[in-house]
């Protein structure tokens, strides 16, 4: 299980998150939310399909499995995630709740007594 | 520039290699051949496009050119070389020269004198 480089980046409605995940499709990413505030991703990366052989020369592509865990901030919404595997890329992005209607003040009528 | 990790493979016809290269479209992958014997993988990524008011709250994907460099051996065709990008994996085949046919031995028809 190998962490993975990732930019996380602020967004006024959402919060994206940008995984390199090179030779992963995006069948084998999974996507979770943990205990409400933690989002998981991870994948695991199959062995290039082997031709009858095949010696390695040089094998440094060891890492099969990736993983990252960020603590979701308060204000996101964990209905509304979605995610793109592009060019071995994974963005993830999380909504965050539109922030309360300021409230207006209240303006009291003043009646003539 | 930065090292990104390779796998070299030797089939009986070709040699392959399988370079992570995340975030890389195949436009902005070189594959050259360099004094008739180096292969050069050389590639930029680009940032993401940036969508105004962003803010980032984590950069660990910083980086931006991936280069390798392989000493061929000797008994490759540098004409033959192909190159698929695929999930952010770029293969390379390198084809090899085939061996010289083993000479037969000849034989000498013995004439009755």
């Amino acid at each position: 299980m190998a962490s993975t480089p990732a930019d996380v980046k602020e967004y006024s409605n959402a919060y994206v998150f940008i995984i390199d995940m090179p030779g992963l499709k995006s069948g084998d990413i999974k996507v979770q939310v943990e205990d409400d505030n933690v989002l998981l991703i991870s994948g695991k990366r199959k062995r290039e399909e082997e031709k009858e052989g095949a010696k390695y020369a040089r094998m440094e592509r060891r890492v099969r499995k990736f993983m990252r865990r960020f603590k979701l901030p308060e204000n996101v919404n964990t209905d509304a995630i979605s995610a793109v595997n592009q060019e071995g890329v994974l963005t993830v992005s999380v909504e965050k709740v539109p922030p309360p209607e300021p409230k207006k003040p209240k303006t009291i009528e003043v009646k003539i007594a």
